[in-house]
């Protein structure tokens, strides 16, 4: 493969996707796709930034769908200022399965102009960080979303696109070790739902990632523990 | 159904889908949204304005994803301005199947955004004006694509949203005739491609248009052929 689109959020799995496919995968053309969609921690896509330098991407193209939080109000914790971001601990176990920090329907709407930018290129692989181990869950993170999504991409009367997600089946700490093997610098990923200065240390996407740290049995150099 | 939301653009088959839901189908409540998305023909949306009110709908969210020319570019007559729309006549037989008027991955996403925005709303019926007859042809109007697509919505582990296109198998012609039944106002319609102030009369998409008038039997009082 010589080319191919990563969607690059700027977090610790779409950072590691980067640098596996760059360096595993050995793809020299990498194009990296990033969106501002009215999220709170929109700090995310600076990290986005020096991710894709760091990897020597051939392009990073920041796709501003600003209107998406008019599209969703209401709807997530992550783009409404009138919602509350939870703590992980204080989402009860029934709402984990779509829990307030859910976007509706983000993922397929990135997945779609992600597919949109790579057909005009005439690209037809796109890797999606989609990982499997989640305290709470997203129902299109999963091997059935990505199947039936790759069945609809096939109908395609020119050349047929194909989202691929090496890391579905992975919990977080395993792709925290493959990156730290890669040299992945994790301090300039960005996890924090709530955007602070800081990560927060408790909500869902911060008490996942020190999780995973955890579990690794590795120092992180970019989350809640480590801020000053 | 109390509730549902419908792909607008303004044209001849969104339009008609429009009163269809309202009269026909009797959904009180219609949520129309519209696109601008650097599309030439921009004045559909005028004309989706007008349909709307003309519809008495619930909202009407004009949703803007300008930066779509960007992630497309070069793929589409339709959005770059260095590319020529061609006249009908002058696309070979082989490029029907997808055209240059063909936008990559326009359709779904769109339907990834209305389908956020239904979500966000608590609404799980959305209408999509795709219909058989084209001169030229588009995978994403296709029963196809819609059996797929909605297979990926099902996964959905809140309220699974579903995608109706009552037109899918409808020749243009029907369409139009049904239309002038519920009295829509097809001189508030835009189809031509090429967004000029009076249709061009020879693009895809006039070419169609005055088709299925033709073939309906009807004088198209917002066609190519009524322009001054």
């Amino acid at each position: 493969m010589e080319r191919a689109v990563v969607l690059l959020s700027g977090g610790v799995d779409s950072s590691t996707l980067l640098h596996h496919i760059r360096q595993t995968l050995g793809v020299q053309n990498v194009y990296a796709v990033s969106f501002t969609y009215g999220q709170k921690h929109v700090r995310e896509i600076d990290m986005a930034r020096r991710q894709a330098e760091a990897a020597g991407v051939a392009d990073h193209h920041v796709i501003d769908i600003a209107s998406f939080a008019g599209v969703a109000e209401g709807g997530s914790a992550l783009t409404d200022a009138s919602i509350h971001i939870p703590d992980l601990v204080d989402i009860a176990e029934e709402d984990r399965e779509q829990p307030p920090t859910y976007v509706p329907n983000r993922n397929m709407t990135f997945l779609a102009l992600a597919a949109a930018y790579a057909e005009a290129r005439g690209i037809t692989d796109i890797f999606y960080g989609a990982q499997a181990q989640d305290e709470y869950g997203y129902w299109d993170c999963t091997t059935d979303f990505l199947e039936k999504i790759n069945h609809v991409f096939a109908l395609n009367r020119g050349e047929a696109i194909t989202i691929h997600a090496p890391f579905v089946d992975l919990r977080k700490a395993a792709i925290v070790k493959m990156g730290l093997a890669l040299g992945v610098d994790y301090a300039m990923t960005w996890t924090c739902y709530r955007g602070g200065d800081t990560p927060c240390g408790g909500c869902p996407s911060c008490v996942e990632r020190a999780g995973a740290f955890r579990e690794a049995g590795a120092e992180d150099s970019g989350g809640s523990a480590a801020a000053p």
